[in-house]
């Protein structure tokens, strides 16, 4: 336990400690939020926020890593590689993003919720690092391609199946944690305490290092909620949110616990469907729409909950939903 | 693990359930926040939000343990009894509150800092209770008089002066979460996460009783918040603070880790030292001031700190204070 607490700390420390002398920084370089143009009205105000602050959580992630690391082909160096495999991909959408924008002025600006990489090429590269992932763990001697089903505590071998299942799982995962990212504070806070399932699990079933890997996430998150909570002084940006899903798909692939991921993550789930559904009930009613707003935060924003509030619901939800995922996982700790 | 988790979920459940029923009758009985005049002006606008909502974890934490509970004599009843009697010298404490602050008018309120029970009948029922307790515990045959030291692992047998010695930190335990309780969310959430230390001391001890109360109180405080988060549509007044507090002082006995109070509960030692630094300074200087205001929230307050940034940077300080504390008990889970 001393170990995992220590990476906490430390990745706490780092974040608490470089995030003032980041944001000048970023500011600088006016790598600061284009809101987009349809978002909420409320949420004009908060253009310049400097953004891409997940940087600060992964310096943290990284440090405490490598500090706890006892060996270089490591499953806690593969599980790291992967997270900023996956937090590289937000960078560089955030960085085409902010240089667009940059070139771009006035008028121009209100188009920019077309900005960014291409779709295309994001779910490119995301399928790589999923991939990579995938095959890692299938032929990893003590993971394979068995899943944990909740709540029957049985393992069901799903074979060839696995790879295409598992890539599926993180591309999806990933990009929910990227929509997850709307509002001060839920995308850290959320991630939070779904890493506090992951590490539960794994101190639990004695998988050491991704204990620490959970534990080091648990840290930077708290240590980034500091200045990202209401009102925000910096934004994880894409960077940060696609680190977070990208920890959050490693931690269950190996754990084991990838159906968890529907139980503990049901936020995720749920403002990925939110999205999924106003954009198919739109197409299908030729202009309807079923949410206020999606993902299912703004709906909740543009009936009238405070920001704060919403967050602060989503985390209790969220922690409900862990508190769900131990049961059925049916964790017995002594 | 499973017992403790519904229990969470249980007291969770009921507050979230009847919050929405408490909140009219609360407002309908007036039972509505007398801002103190000398408050920071921005807490103005919180006059009429209703207080007394600390009924509400009141009845969730008692449903989860009377589910739980197995035998009549058992340890938990008597947690959950000490708790409850705090509970109740709060709750008179804002009954006549209330009733005077009803009973005046205009002008009048403005000296509400005077209202309340006097501070002297107040103490004197502290001091009743925390007696119960600390003598319960020094005759337990399972707990008695020895204390656990914090970083070295070892107990120390305080002999005929845990008694009073135990008095005194109850006292000033539920006091300092009373003076805790000046933002939304503040006291529920340090007192959730200073509830998660006694929770893992209490797993790991095989204090299971304990366990299971710090698991209901952790579910009354997530529930409460809710509620409470700001804009917080209710507040948890003195019957809540106290309650907390005196849930706080109880697991730690019953734990017999009274000393570590002083790491996870930092936060507690820090307002409550605040508050006598600001006293004592403004005495001897015959008029300065030490902190802009105290407690030191409001301190941060008034040097611009928005009232969410302030809680969030608490709750976090909170949370490495308990891993601090977590190393310093040296508890070994696997």
């Amino acid at each position: 336990m001393k170990t995992q607490i220590c990476a906490t700390l430390i990745s706490f420390a780092v974040v608490v400690i470089i995030c003032p002398m980041l944001l000048p920084l970023l500011k600088r370089l006016k790598f600061g939020q284009a809101e987009r143009a349809l978002g909420p009205q409320s949420h004009f105000k908060k253009a310049g926020t400097p953004t891409m602050g997940g940087i600060s959580f992964i310096a943290g992630i990284t440090a405490a890593c490598l500090l706890f690391n006892t060996s270089r082909k490591s499953e806690l160096v593969f599980a790291l590689a992967i997270t900023l495999a996956f937090g590289l991909i937000g960078f560089l959408d955030d960085f085409i993003k902010i240089t667009q924008k940059n070139s771009l002025s006035g008028e121009q600006n209100l188009s920019s919720a077309s900005l960014g990489m291409r779709g295309r090429h994001k779910i490119i590269m995301q399928f790589c690092v999923a991939a990579a992932l995938a095959v890692y763990v299938a032929y990893h001697p003590s993971l394979g391609t068995a899943v944990l089903v909740p709540f029957i505590s049985k393992y069901w071998d799903m074979g060839i199946f696995f790879i295409p299942f598992l890539i599926f799982a993180a591309v999806a995962v990933v990009n929910a944690a990227n929509l997850t990212d709307g509002l001060d504070g839920l995308a850290a806070g959320v991630a939070l305490i779904i890493m506090i399932f992951f590490f539960v699990t794994a101190i639990s079933g004695g998988f050491t290092q991704i204990s620490i890997f959970s534990a080091a996430v648990i840290g930077g998150c708290l240590g980034f909620l500091c200045y990202n909570f209401n009102p925000a002084k910096v934004f994880m940006g894409d960077t940060g949110s696609m680190t977070l899903g990208g920890a959050v798909i490693v931690c269950s692939a190996f754990t084991k616990t990838e159906l968890f991921i529907l139980i503990a993550g049901a936020i995720y789930v749920i403002e990925a469907l939110s999205d999924i559904i106003q954009v198919g009930y739109f197409k299908l009613t030729h202009g309807k729409r079923f949410f206020k707003m999606a993902p299912i935060h703004h709906h909740f924003e543009l009936s009238g909950w405070e920001e704060t509030r919403i967050v602060i619901v989503f985390w209790a939800f969220t922690a409900v939903c862990v508190m769900i995922s131990v049961l059925a996982a049916n964790i017995s700790i002594y």
